[in-house]
């Protein structure tokens, strides 16, 4: 399948099958240099997330434009992380809680650096007796909840008891913190961001401060997103931000980010055209999804989506004048970036008007 | 990753990792059969739809219960089905569009019988000159809309034109009309259920007899799902019958459908328990899908699915008793089990608590 893929490169945009996830190589490589010359100059440091892009060589470039490290969510996005040469400083900004799962963290750390969250005693536990069973130390960053009421401890009192634990377990080295105020990324209005998220992270600064006197060395304090890497990134006593989105963006990001170009889209074709009011493309769940908000058609005028089933999306058209046919083709923003990428096996980066590269996808699907 | 996955064989259900998507055996077998015994003794027929389970052996299996064929979605699909010994009546039941899908359609037609539906004119005579060139003649539907408002023509004009068309084209053989009540499918009451969809197949048998009364043979007509096959199923006219989800079942079918027992379920482990009132797992996004509806958990009272992120599920918990926590195990019927399936890499199929077999989701992600 990719080599015959691969035969796409050098041709135009059309030779591209549908429904197909098309990277715009010069806008994704602006939003990679954006970021890192926002970073150069401060205090806090960019710790992309793998989770929004899956592929390895996109790590390497964003490390390349200065982020310090990678987060990635699974213990099988660090397996593919390291598979694709990125050996040092991954997070896996997450619980790992299965005896697999660890046994697979620990094995990986013989070969390369990967720390994890944790916010559970006995999960602290089972990840030292292993990393004793590997004869490995990994980094432990202690979780904290923000607001987001997902992951992490709630209490300054119960970060400081994991971080005991942790810095009392042989096998495991304390590193720091990490909270995400995710729930606050997606505020449209920037003075009510910037409001939420401040007020959020002061928890996290004050669970620093509260671990730090006892007398334990907070090495890093890891939190934000894309909508608040310069918000959340200009805190003091926030060492690492967690973005993943500006690199491609997405509709659900729009008014939110406008430092960041869309950089990614789902090219789709038309399949059916049965009716003035209505266009039928070939772009449904299995290759777009619908988690957040719909996707959004790219400069076509006139069109709405209304509903995306597995194999079909609906459109309907408002412009009387739109001639749209069967083997015409459209272009979409995926309403949520992330989960997207995950649908799909492979990327076709083009660059004026041309394929340029086939990039397998290799972290899609990994959920584990 | 397959053979290792294949080590689990014979090994109790807790012996897989998660999330993982497993199939109970027993109940998917009944649901085989008794969907079986229902066609045996009527006049309509299965031909039960590929897209649900995206796995070769499924459809051998429902083949050998009596099916008469395989509906798929997409020419990737019929290409999974040929490579998996599918060769017979396969009916990919969309509009196959773009010149590279066109082309693999009439290869696939040199080794196997793959029909396709139209609903198109220029689909059509694009589809004539490329079986010409192959040196093929393949079977064609024409897609007629009942009132779903997605792909197929509006008229029994219409119909007749393209029926005509095709009838006039070499390469094409015309051999009847579909139509899917999708909207209808889902009623919970089953009176309203039934009303609808008896009105809204009225149009296809209406265009079936208006083209039958123009001379022209209507060999078969397809149409019907999982909720309507024992509805549209005894309408005189209707001749076959795509039902898909009944063999698993999941949450959006609960209340439709009492006749199959739910034998598919995305296996879960409980990954946070911050508070006494909520469970964070980590079935998330990439292993269960929210398109239709949230999953819901199987067996474990008073607690309820509140949203998926992409790698976490928050449950809120009712039940002040619940003593669930970090590492315990959590099985969720799918919201919508075609979108879950096609996240997953794999199945386990299991029989009394014992892992039987490891099936490749071999069509998985097959959105061209």
């Amino acid at each position: 399948m990719f080599s015959s893929e691969a035969r796409l490169i050098g041709l135009p945009l059309a030779a591209i099958d549908t429904p197909a996830l098309v990277i715009d190589l010069e806008a994704m490589e602006d939003n990679i240099v954006r970021m890192g010359t926002y970073f150069a100059t401060r205090p806090s440091k960019l710790r992309p997330h793998f989770k929004t892009h899956k592929c390895p060589i996109l790590a390497h470039k964003q490390l390349a434009a200065g982020a310090v490290g990678v987060a990635c969510a699974k213990v099988e996005e660090a397996e593919v992380l390291v598979a694709g040469g990125v050996l040092h400083n991954i997070l896996i900004a997450n619980q790992v809680v299965t005896r697999t799962k660890i046994f697979k963290l620990m094995g990986l750390n013989r070969h390369a650096e990967v720390m994890v969250c944790v916010d559970d005693s006995g999960n602290v536990a089972e990840l030292a007796e292993a990393a004793q069973t590997f004869g490995v130390e990994i980094g432990v960053f202690v979780e904290v909840n923000v607001g987001m009421n997902r992951c992490g401890v709630d209490t300054a009192q119960a970060a400081l008891a994991l971080v005991r634990q942790v810095s009392n377990s042989k096998g495991l080295r304390f590193v720091g913190l990490q909270g995400y105020e995710g729930h606050d990324v997606k505020i449209v209005d920037l003075a009510q961001r910037q409001a939420a998220a401040r007020r959020d992270i002061q928890r996290l600064i004050e669970t620093r401060e509260y671990i730090e006197r006892s007398g334990i060395q907070v090495q890093l304090v890891d939190a934000g997103g894309t909508g608040t890497y310069n918000i959340t990134g200009e805190i003091p006593g926030i060492d690492e931000i967690q973005a993943g989105s500006y690199l491609f963006g997405d509709v659900s990001y729009l008014g939110v980010l406008e430092d960041f170009r869309p950089s990614l889209s789902v090219l789709s074709t038309v399949v059916s055209r049965p009716a003035r009011d209505r266009i039928i493309t070939d772009m449904g769940l299995k290759a777009a999804s619908t988690d957040q908000t719909l996707p959004q058609p790219v400069e076509v005028p006139g069109v709405q989506v209304r509903k995306l089933a597995e194999e079909h999306c609906y459109l309907a058209v408002d412009d009387p004048a739109n001639e749209l046919s069967v083997g015409d083709r459209i272009a979409f923003l995926p309403g949520h970036v992330c989960t997207t990428v995950n649908l799909h096996d492979r990327y076709y980066g083009v660059r004026n008007g041309l394929v340029e590269v086939v990039w397998e996808i290799a972290a899609r699907g990994k959920s584990r």
